[in-house]
């Protein structure tokens, strides 16, 4: 007798219960994508990441890395000083991550003169 | 007498006075990732779109391709029908993006098992 196989379901990046839309909801975020880029060289301290990450608040960026932790994107090492030091790096996860972002980076080097220079405010 | 030779920045993605800042800001972002992947083979109508996008809201699709029109990523043609026929369709800008966005679907359907399976309600 043999067990049934379980056919998988092919991946849907469109569909709200498919796993690949989730990595899409937790990528496609363009702080998560700074910080991604930030962490390429080596591991960086909160404030590191502040000052690189022009403009972002500190309740912000609590939260980005939070959820790129809680996702296994990056990982934190907290040192015993007075105070306390927190460095932040990319994991294997991460870093397998990194190529693809950038290329995205790349692709917004070369082509950023073509967007349309102006744009009513944010709806 | 030579005119001095202007020398432009470095691009900064980091920076929020450089353009390809502004070119993250306006890709990272999940619905917009799913409109060019949507519209990968060929142009959609607007329900088309709604229906493929789960979960989206009208009026959440009609921001999201209205700052998609005006940054030049997709056209939007009107054809007199009654009603109206609205279809929208990559335009070459938005093209030449396409294969960045479907490197980040296929790192997300290799890797979508790696990512940790619970994670705490969003912020």
């Amino acid at each position: 007798m043999t067990t049934p196989i379980e056919t998988p379901l092919p991946p849907n990046v469109f569909s709200t219960s498919c796993p690949t839309r989730r990595v899409l909801d937790s990528v496609a975020d363009k702080w998560s994508l700074l910080v991604f880029l930030a962490l390429k060289d080596r591991e960086l301290r909160f404030n590191e990441l502040r000052r690189r990450l022009e403009s972002i608040s500190q309740k912000v960026l609590t939260q980005t890395l939070r959820k790129m932790e809680q996702d296994g994107f990056i990982s934190r090492a907290v040192f015993p000083t007075v105070p306390v030091t927190v460095e932040y790096k990319l994991t294997p996860l991460g870093l397998s991550l990194l190529d693809v972002i950038e290329n995205l980076r790349e692709w917004a080097e070369a082509h950023a003169p073509e967007l349309n220079p102006r744009r009513t405010p944010a709806q």
